[in-house]
């Protein structure tokens, strides 16, 4: 496979575009693309194109020559709403989330996520998690960008999935030793029949009870095995379940 | 929950066992626990048990009281047969192994790995990869710890898989834009019905083409998905899949 580039400009074969800075720094840096590499590129939003490296100094050109094959989008459209979990572990999340192939991720900060939403925001998070999306989005093959939305805090009413704009249905992941009575298991969940779904994923500590109790009314429990799963792996699990219950 | 420590002689009720020196220090210096602190212990063959610190120094003694209850072991019963990752990678792989309930793991040396059998033993990392089983299963709750065997090469012949004892069936997992037509989709793999299965993941650039064609008779081909996996996330996403599929 061609080293592909992300050009959210492109949009037509026989143009020529430019590549954005990074993406010409490491091309033509890193990379050491020279006149005349095959390469790919892709628009974020399901465009993938093949092209021709026609400049490489400081700005690097492709010439659009034809359309190329990204890697298959999942019929079912999947919201990751995932608890900003410590350090640099939420990049994992978003990097995993991204090859498995979710639509949209909205990180939250929970009653026991070890962050504000202030400091997310002085830490230039949300930029980094763009990134790490664009970059996986890349290694995966998908030509598809999902969107990373600004963090925000969770707020334990029943109004606030609504109010954020959370699509339904909702599935909230809990720990099967803790909620065993009340939440199904993964392989029990059933399609969406309108082809989204959003996936709740609390923090390392867990959901506050006051969280599990406003949420109840608006999301089925979904357990997933009876082990339990690390709070960075805990979406990949689930997604990946998910999936293939589903034939995706 | 309280902490819990591994003691593989450990077997009865009533008796008094003293932690092995890396659990001791681990009880004594890091969690500071005191004559009296309640504790799990288990034995890494599925006893699991509750006792308390009746002495906390150099040496940590645990005076068994009763039975644990620990996380649920699959009924499937799974060999991961992984060629070695990249770097520290293969610690992550074993850990989420682990975590995800798999009964065996059998590093491999492939014609991709960018590694020898030699160079593994030198740097003892099968004992490296036995400490992260341990304390994957500490955090996972399970009181099985999965043998993790010393490394071994991957011949492409047709009679490796029976002589190095992998269980079958046995599932290769391949990339699905490369062998679409041989492969099946992992949300389609039946159960298998003698409770065992073994399943082989390549390297970072996948398996040799002599490799594929030295498994195919003893293997079934099953891919994941339409996007490209990471290497050190496959086996993973593979486990998820299956089981999920299988009602685990």
């Amino acid at each position: 496979m061609s080293h592909r580039f992300y050009v959210p400009g492109v949009h037509a074969v026989g143009e020529t575009v430019a590549l954005p800075a990074e993406e010409a720094e490491h091309a033509a840096r890193v990379l050491r693309l020279k006149v005349g590499a095959s390469v790919g590129v892709f628009d974020g939003r399901g465009g993938e194109y093949t092209g021709v490296v026609i400049s490489a100094n400081k700005h690097v050109s492709v010439r659009i020559d034809g359309l190329g094959t990204p890697a298959a989008e999942p019929t079912v459209s999947v919201t990751l709403v995932h608890a900003v979990a410590k350090g640099d572990k939420m990049d994992e999340v978003v990097r995993d989330a991204v090859m498995m192939g979710v639509a949209a991720i909205l990180p939250i900060v929970t009653a026991r996520s070890e962050t504000s939403v202030g400091a997310l925001a002085r830490g230039r998070r949300t930029d980094r998690w763009r990134r790490v999306a664009v970059a996986s989005a890349k290694q995966c093959g998908r030509a598809v960008v999902p969107e990373v939305r600004e963090a925000c805090a969770l707020q334990p009413t029943a109004g606030w999935l609504d109010a954020v704009g959370i699509p339904a249905p909702r599935l909230l992941l809990v720990e099967p030793s803790v909620e065993a009575g009340s939440s199904v298991d993964a392989s029990r969940v059933p399609r969406p029949a309108g082809q989204t779904v959003a996936l709740l994923v609390g923090p390392e500590g867990g959901w506050a009870p006051e969280e599990t109790a406003a949420l109840a009314e608006g999301c089925q429990r979904v357990c997933l095995g009876g082990r339990t799963l690390r709070a960075d792996r805990a979406a990949l699990v689930a997604v990946a379940a998910l999936f293939a219950v589903w034939g995706e």
